[in-house]
């Protein structure tokens, strides 16, 4: 994170509307549903909204407000996601078993904090100050990804299918076969390439620091997403049960998982293939981009397509010449603030699309520290810098990511079996 | 189960002050204290709810009342329990995950099902009809002491330590180590004994039939259950250090788990031991019966002591004896509709005490058929008889066991790792 | 174990029958045999030789041999089976990595102990020393019987399916299905029944001490082993299908180990269902009694053929009659001095056939001590008492048990879900 | 692979020479030794002796000689490591339960495939076949290493320590630690750096292949290995116990697996830290470079030196600089033809030392295709592709390494969390 002169009003509103997002996102949930977690990694709601405030409390409050009493003296164990240096917390795959405190309790956690950090940003917040509420208010927007994400795997694992709520979606009819992109790959020049960002101006993780070179070789980049129909391809031909088509470790997770289409495919008697979204269970759209795939499926995928997923590197020149062609926000992509929460079809005819939401699309770089890396200083070095080990990185962000969140040099990361994010294909190809 | 001639009317009081009295258990609950399971043992409390509803729609409703609409096409895959003779069913250990359908929506299908049952029950009850509601009738007591030995889990478990209510308790202080009355033997003499009944008036399960004899050998009974103050001086002699004391499956239980204590046994840096009970922690009371032992550790704590456990045979020889005694009622003991929820002193001086409530006895004896057992017909038949291997029968009821559901033939059986029960000790030993 | 006045000749000369026949049990192996573990449960053949070595090291030099010197000063450690009172010890299901010693160093440990034992043995040797050498006679050859077990298994589960040797086995075809004795039922009564021994001058384990009293309903008893053919209509009948059938920890084993048949059926493309033996796969002979079965198969094959399992006092209660009936020595019964190593049909008419040797019996009944058993004081107090949990009794002996080492009253224990023994169905019924 | 112009007569010369090497690291060995497999990762020598073969008979035998005629029918199934375009194969934790075939057949195999390998070699081989015979030899030099990192692992588990046989190693006191060069960093300049190979001239591994370009920052590296007294310093200092200097799956490892220390050093109550090595327990010697380290490890080591692991590009930088400098062969590393077997502290004193041999140095680099990677079409292009997740690159070459195996551009390549190869520490850092 690099430092940022903040305007203090500009700051105190952005941290007010991350902060009632979060609340507004959990809005069309019943009680019930803010306590669940059916898999280690799909955290509770209600622990996404009392971690978050953990942030501000244990990095902002507790170090730089003197006055500042703690809302309650287990909160600082129960919500540790995992700052070592903070010390011991609760068992993350036990985050289910949180009954208590209630869901009111929590809201009144966030109150409580939100109430001190509006008296300490005033005319003259110190910048150190300033810094760290810009590094809470990103930390709670992936927070607010994660909540879709993790809320898609509670009620998709439910067996009433319960939906999120109605979506403002597009109806699965509007687009047809016909009208979608079809696949065309676009050639690039390689070269000494910069990676990374120089911007002091901007909010960046250190992950995506410094900027440095690579050098690329000339290669080919798909104009968008693969989609249902083209993943259908590959499972129709017997991909999931082809072991010479996969990694060695993919093809034993997929053998101890059992795992037969992307995790949220279904195949139902009557309607045949189905896919759950988070406006409930419909039969599957052949024109949206395939999500929900591990980095096995989509490295198995671009294998069966005699082609292969691009490094990070590549995506990032691609991104770097593509996304300042067209404007200089991200209004056109499908991201969070477009309230669909799903892929949609590519009918854009523009060179290269879908490179910001929609989908995270599985790069083959694992996920490394560039040249130089130094992270932050303290349990904030905790943030990044531990992880970098046996992951992968993906980019672009989701049509869950908020749309200001997202940038070019933005490093996402999971574990290759991974398949909870909405996570896609993107497919490349050799030069020459 | 035998038929019994039920007075109509009393068949529907008797239906609805159980419903009632389920419900009523659960009053003091936030919403979300009702979907949690900590483990798999341990259920959520609306799980129980609905299943204990879904045993009379399943085996009254939808065999008997041809006009009978299911409340919900999908209720009988999620509340079955453990019928095979019904289906298949979700998984035990993900009951938890569960949070559709919500706790509304779960007691409008308790009121849809008791609606039902109302106009089934008439002048002229059917037999077969009245003998299953009685089964419900007591199926769901049993659920109602499950509700409390689960609720103690989950909120004992929690790390704020919530009270499930503040309890009608007598405090701490109440009765003096002076006045615990000195544990003593008490002789019994052996020979043909019955065992099991033939009572054919009084509601029994399947697994207390038929009446049968046994051959006894003279033994000697103590006069109540071991006490807290007992238990620690075994455990401060290294009873949980030392393998020689345990049964080898036992010593293993420990080592895997890491048993240094009882369940709900807490050492606090500046109070010492503690004990988690339904009203919340407190400093370890030495005169309060020790409860929520494993079998293990009741059998190492009795060869510890020289002594041994008593066979269920015993137990239902001296119970026989000494309950006719006192009264025909069981109002004289510490079961649910004390209120107290936790097992008490023993400050009465009869010749054996707390036969009933306070703790489940465990005895000696695996949980087998009785010579020529015959299970219910059916998917009944699953009720006790498929369990008839690796547990071990336990006696008495306990302080959360419904006054009117126990009985000096009831067999409870639990796997001899299982603590989460209010599981406690009587000694006995050998004569001659 | 009882107190037996020995004559010190004697005593030597079973000695060394006993020790030089575990060593020819292995004498048809190679050295690459020795060492294998195939599961935790089935003990390498170079461990049998070693621990029984150290049985008598530990319980007979150690103690009462001022003068001897231990052959290595790890191999308390790594021949230790489970004795806590003897310390800790190498891993059981690590036996299999014990490489060194060799299997030479191995036969140079046991001449060390033979040698040291010879010298204690002489004109006068004291009662207690005889007690113990005559213990660890009896506790050689339970292990030369797991020796051909462990044997089997691993030699069933090498995909060479090498035999042991050619085995001086009946032919399959010398018994044809019409030659079985056909299944028949034999009454016996009930009532007051001596269960245990009392006899002092002849070697018992504590386990089937003292005699004591049992009652018993009057029964009916199989007149021999169920077959592989009555087995088959079974399975064909699709009783590895039916959860109904089973008891719920069976089927939950059923499930886990994908039990489909027999420990050692296979079935063959060409030759349909073949078993294994110590001489190698061969076509499934119909005749032969089925073995290698855990007790929930057992129990479910009784409950489809609306039978039961005995209990093990109905089973001593028949063997006591007719046992004494035919001969005073066990040389009628297919044990392992017949050297055939493999169940064989029956097709003798006794009224009750197949009583000793062929398959250990499941009985229903749990491993529970007998009303005032003792365990042998200090260590060999874990000989069989710390066992007594979640085991079931298994009477009768095997092809492979030393006939001089079963007994009328002998105990033999197993898990429910253990099938690696030669363990076979006998049924009872109810009578009246 | 490249394909090589290779003379027929050293060709046959080499395959004699390879194979003849396999069976002299073997001859120490007593027949015991050769089937154990105490974890997964350990194959057994017996097992490194039939599938070193198998790989001859299946890729060129089966292929390219019409004449040839398998040994036995199931050995393609029991000696197939990883090859699913060949079919199923033996579960490779089990390879430690085929005791048969014995040594002697798989001796007898070797004889067999080498005999055809013969016939097919004369004056004019096939390239292709030439070819595969090249790889197939440096498949069996790879499992010669493995025979020797698999058999320390099986004799340095044993309780007993057994020595692989007396080593030619220097004695522990030849040198002194005033005699280790101490630890300095040498600087090198950055750039546009060509990696891998482009020498078709010379065996490589696909992997390897093809030659492009990296663009390096300038960085400094040291210039040798880290020893036992240097890491005995971070561990005194606390390095296992404080999670902040720890990537986080590698806290996780340390916790789950109870790592104290590396793999192979032991606490001794008289001898204070002792270290494994194949010629059995010593007292640590703090100059030897320390080994059988995870990348976690030495990650963490590194953390707390303040200092990094080089990336393989790094490294694949310093070793075209310093090898070629020194001469063109090998000789002057500790590697495999040494017959040490254990690192040897660096008493030389040039700019950089132990760049072959002594230990594997982990690198920061995961295990990742190079730039228009191509493994080799079918079965073998499973060699090496299908690894490339999750794993970390290795360089150098270790004490167990064959030095004509070993190159500038070699990859070798294990999970963070492997220890039981000869892995070691050297250290980078930025420059500027």
């Amino acid at each position: 994170m690099t430092s940022v002169l903040t305007n203090d009003t500009n700051l105190l509103d952005t941290y007010v509307s991350v902060r009632d997002r979060t609340e507004a996102i959990c809005e069309p949930l019943a009680i019930e549903d803010y306590g669940v977690q059916p898999m280690p990694d799909a955290s509770p709601p209600k622990w996404h909204l009392a971690h978050t405030t953990w942030f501000f409390e244990t990095f902002i409050l507790k170090v730089f407000d003197t006055h500042y009493r703690p809302f309650h003296p287990k909160f600082e164990y129960l919500f540790n996601s995992y700052y070592e240096h903070v010390g011991s917390r609760h068992p993350r795959p036990e985050r289910g078993h949180l009954f208590r405190p209630t869901v009111s309790q929590v809201l009144a956690y966030r109150q409580h904090v939100d109430q001190a950090i509006r008296k300490i940003v005033g005319n003259e917040t110190e910048p150190q100050i300033a810094d760290r509420i810009t590094l809470g208010n990103h930390h709670e927007q992936q927070h607010q990804e994660l909540l879709f994400t993790d809320l898609k795997f509670n009620l998709g694992k439910n067996p009433l299918f319960p939906a999120y709520r109605e979506l403002n979606k597009k109806p699965l009819s509007s687009t047809s076969t016909a009208e979608v992109d079809p696949l065309r790959f676009v050639n690039f020049d390689g070269g000494k390439i910069p990676i990374g960002t120089s911007d002091t101006d901007t909010f960046c993780f250190d992950n995506e620091t410094p900027q440095h070179h690579v050098w690329l070789e000339p290669f080919s980049f798909a104009n968008r997403l693969i989609t249902n129909g083209e993943y259908l391809e590959f499972l129709e031909d017997g991909g999931y049960e082809n072991p010479t088509l996969w990694l060695s470790d993919g093809w034993q997770e997929r053998q101890t998982r059992g795992w037969q289409a992307p995790e949220y495919w279904l195949q139902d008697e009557d309607e045949g293939w189905c896919e759950y979204s988070l406006s409930g269970l419909s039969p599957l759209d052949p024109n949206t981009p395939v999500t929900h795939l591990s980095l096995y499926e989509a490295d198995a995928f671009a294998r069966w397509s005699q082609k292969r997923l691009p490094t990070e590197f590549e995506w990032e020149t691609v991104a770097r010449l593509e996304i300042s062609q067209i404007e200089n926000d991200y209004q056109g992509f499908n991201l969070a603030d477009q309230g669909i929460y799903h892929p949609q079809p590519c009918d854009s005819k523009r060179e290269i699309n879908q490179l910001l939401g929609d989908c995270w699309e599985w790069t083959s770089s694992a996920y490394s520290p560039y040249p130089r890396y130094r992270p932050l200083k303290g349990a904030l070095g905790e943030y990044n810098g531990k992880f970098m080990a046996n992951q992968f990185v993906l980019r672009g962000g989701s049509c869950v990511t908020p749309a200001d969140h997202v940038r070019v040099t933005y490093r996402n990361f999971f574990y290759p079996k991974d398949r909870w994010q909405f996570s896609g294909i993107r497919l490349a190809k050799d030069l020459g």
